[in-house]
């Protein structure tokens, strides 16, 4: 059986829609990871033991997502020698901006990788950055993602060139 | 020996020259106190332990101050039933913000009770007055020391419009 | 007949569709409470007296909530020994930060407990922290409260994984 | 003797330093005033009484100055039909922001004529302009004092035209 | 003819919904208005004509919104010896707070009575109350609308208490 | 054939729907233009030929667009000695904060000549104002179109005095 | 006698400490330029004619200064057809924000080419980039500047390099 | 001779003495380090070059710091495929948001790893975290590291809790 290499985490359920883009991004990028629910708040000893037991169950990288008063992140870097990368999720108010402080602002000592706000997709991605430093394989299909990007560009600018603006936006 | 009715934690010795300003309220309204540096994140198992035993120990109310990315009000209020008062402390940068949306922006189930930046001096009073609910004679303390806020106003007021602007400011 | 131990006030019926969250969590660990309008700037003298009688009549928390310039939390705060819940009410501008700042930014001397914006919920459950000081069944169901919503979590945590997040997102 | 015409008030001696430009500009316009501390917070029957008392005393205007959760050119407001103009006064966090956001949110009904930041001495222009509806000799001087203002702008710019901006920094 | 004695402009036809609130409230309150639309950037010249003349044709009090960089309020204030009400239209990015910035944070010399994002309906309040220090009947209607508000409120109140929130929500 | 003379480049075709502003307006001036996609992120080689090589193709103004971490038009200004416009396109979250300071923030040395949150149609006619310093028929065009402002303007103004604010919303 | 080609122009002589670095660009790229004292409030005539009349006196840009509610680069804008350059000057509170939105934030039909707060070395450039469109030896000195950025960089980078860090600190 | 793992690179050699705690850092984890400069607006082709090689040098992880429109540690990102982690770097206005928001709100595709305003400390740990995953010695270090950071927070509590804050204090 393979070993599980990233851990993508959540505050809570509501913050799957957002965070299913860095699990969709490790498919992508073929790293094993899983995925599941641990609040620093409603279950702060499930917290400590995912933290706490991450590094020799052979994960090397978590990615942990909340919104609000967002400790999750930063209370599991505390915890762990792990990188930990940060999604801010945006939440009802404060669009965003709560979140976004409360991960990224860290004190000196235990730093939080942090992404942009509902910045999921980028998490997996940084993952994957890391892990490839280990994996060649992983660091071929990086490159080729990132080739892909580079050409949808491309075309695009092609063809909004060839068309026009007008013809384009219809 | 008396019990200790209110425990005072900040998260670095740096909190400390804010911090004190509730003890010294504690002090002023005779309610007992203890005072130390709990760090959520350099110390989270010690964080762990405090809230976890505080109730037991007899503690009725915890004021916890931190700046940053604060997370130590909140982590602690999910960790006990006891009302939990958060002193969001201004850090190097942000002039404050990141303390207060980290500290105050707390997910539903589990709240802490805010007061202003820097407000360290509210927090001790706050927490009396949550004392004050089961003792008389910190209540009639209370009483006085809202009538003295009362009469330094009212003594200020009454040289200003004696003396004028010009004179008072000298 | 049971006596009112929480106030619940806010400064327009707008406000209510929030301030509902406050009297569902009373009623859930069965705290007595009565809810009604009072504003600061519609309806001031009916708020000194509010503020003034509350304590005789057997209140011993009052929350308040209110939007934009929101006052009343404070003016009440200024006219109590109470202690005193201050809930920001988003809005129709700036995403409820005038609410937040005109509630927690209270001067030294004169304390609001300040929630989370639209933080209603919680206001509840602090206000029953508080009440569960003096009250053993309230503990009890606080502590039943906190169990429920780690168990909920651990619940969804268990699914997720079982399920992957593809299917749980159906 | 003179009627009093305009109310100068501040939530604070701290406040005094800048509140006293209003009291300065009302001298150079030759409009009576008087100038004192009223506290919201720590004096709210006070501020009752003076914001209830002071249409019949003859006052046509309030200038009310307070910082941080600044309550008292709203309160005011709520308890007179006078024009009530509010000054932010910065304060030790957020940069007057919360004292600003305070003052000027008020929710329909109630209106508060809101200044700068810390601008007292518009506050005294801006009374003095409605004093002036009444008073043509206050208009009178307000016309010269924007003349003085015009004639000393056109007086400076003259003068960096002639010697340049290396010689007019020395 | 009854001479008109308030000004109601705006930058532009779009500000009209929110700046009719102003023009309802004098209607209210029996005080003569006219309304048109003024635009600072647009119409500099008009904007020029309409300042300078409005003090001539009588006009007491100016009522000025407009959105983004808003300059109209601030640019007639410098022209006219009037007191001018800014209102600071939200637009459609920054949730209004460019608008109000724009508009209250005017330089010393030249006041802008600022008030609420949207706050169109107490603009026109404003504007009564400075009418109502010239004119006995305004004041008297001022005094039933307040009398008004608070009976709302005392309405609601009673209601809410006697049915219930979830009666009344329904 | 004509010279191109603008170039108007995009980091994605998503800002199509805001960018397409700035072209129209240069359609109504009659001065010619190039629209496409250039992304500093996902092609910045691409990004790079493009600022090298637009002087000597004959480019006189480059608008740029970008949203979030919008590095396109300080990229862009740091590889060309032409002038650069940026128009900050509103993401997602935080309403085009962080688009206006990516790109308004610039360090000494490297201008960009920022517009308005999505203010693509003045980039538009910002590149006119700068193109008509060679071009007399540009500024005869730009003097037409202010022209036609003012008179709608006051066309509008005109229909709005004549049927009253309740007709005119209809 | 040689044209004047840009007009630098600023609401105040507090200013001038700011504004001055764009005078300096300009004599580095031997840009003739008049620098004087224009304020949008207190001489709003003088701001009208030297907008109206800049054109015709053979200015080709505009580079206009201000802080606070910042009316002088969006009503000169107003004024002319003439490349306008806006820089936000940071005044006492805010940092700077209040003058930025006032200046970037212009409605459809008047640009302002913004640069950063206090960003006046920036504007100097800026206005040299669009003078050398027309002026050879301009843009000849312009690529000089740039060069010599590059090497002062470059300079540094080598000399960091070779002797490390703490020695460079010294 | 030991092959560099992490490049730290800054915009500007002013951004040294908070850059260098990262350098600080990666000396005690004993994680061998360059350190240079490289502008991406002064030098855009050095900054190029450096990116692009940085991998095929064995460089692991790259730190970039920049402040204001900091662009430099987004760029690099668009150009390698190696972990970059960004320090905004607080500049002389706007508290060091312009950096953050410059930095963290990547777009989809190209993450940047940001740490807190100014937490160039917490950028080499980070750094350490990930070189430790594929080396135990260094993973050994900081295991060391926070083991130190633990003890010195308890040493410092106890001392609290032995003297009293206010001899802590003096």
């Amino acid at each position: 059986m393979e070993n599980i290499r990233v851990g993508i985490i959540m505050g809570s359920d509501s913050d799957l829609p957002i965070m299913k883009d860095a699990a969709e991004m490790l498919d992508l990028f073929n790293v094993s990871y899983e995925c599941t629910i641990v609040s620093a708040h409603r279950t702060p000893e499930r917290m400590f033991d995912y933290a706490k037991e991450a590094e020799e169950r052979g994960i090397k990288v978590i990615i942990a997502g909340a919104g609000g008063a967002a400790h999750l992140p930063g209370m599991v870097a505390s915890l762990t020698n792990l990188p930990v990368i940060g999604v801010p999720v945006k939440s009802r108010t404060l669009d965003g901006l709560d979140s976004l402080y409360s991960i990224v602002q860290m004190p000196p000592g235990i730093p939080v990788a942090t992404v942009a706000i509902n910045g999921s997709k980028n998490a997996g991605i940084l993952a994957a950055e890391i892990i490839a430093l280990m994996d060649e394989e992983v660091k071929e299909k990086l490159r080729a993602y990132k080739k892909g990007l580079k050409e949808m560009v491309e075309e695009k600018a092609e063809r909004l060139e060839e068309i026009g603006y007008e013809e384009y936006l219809k």
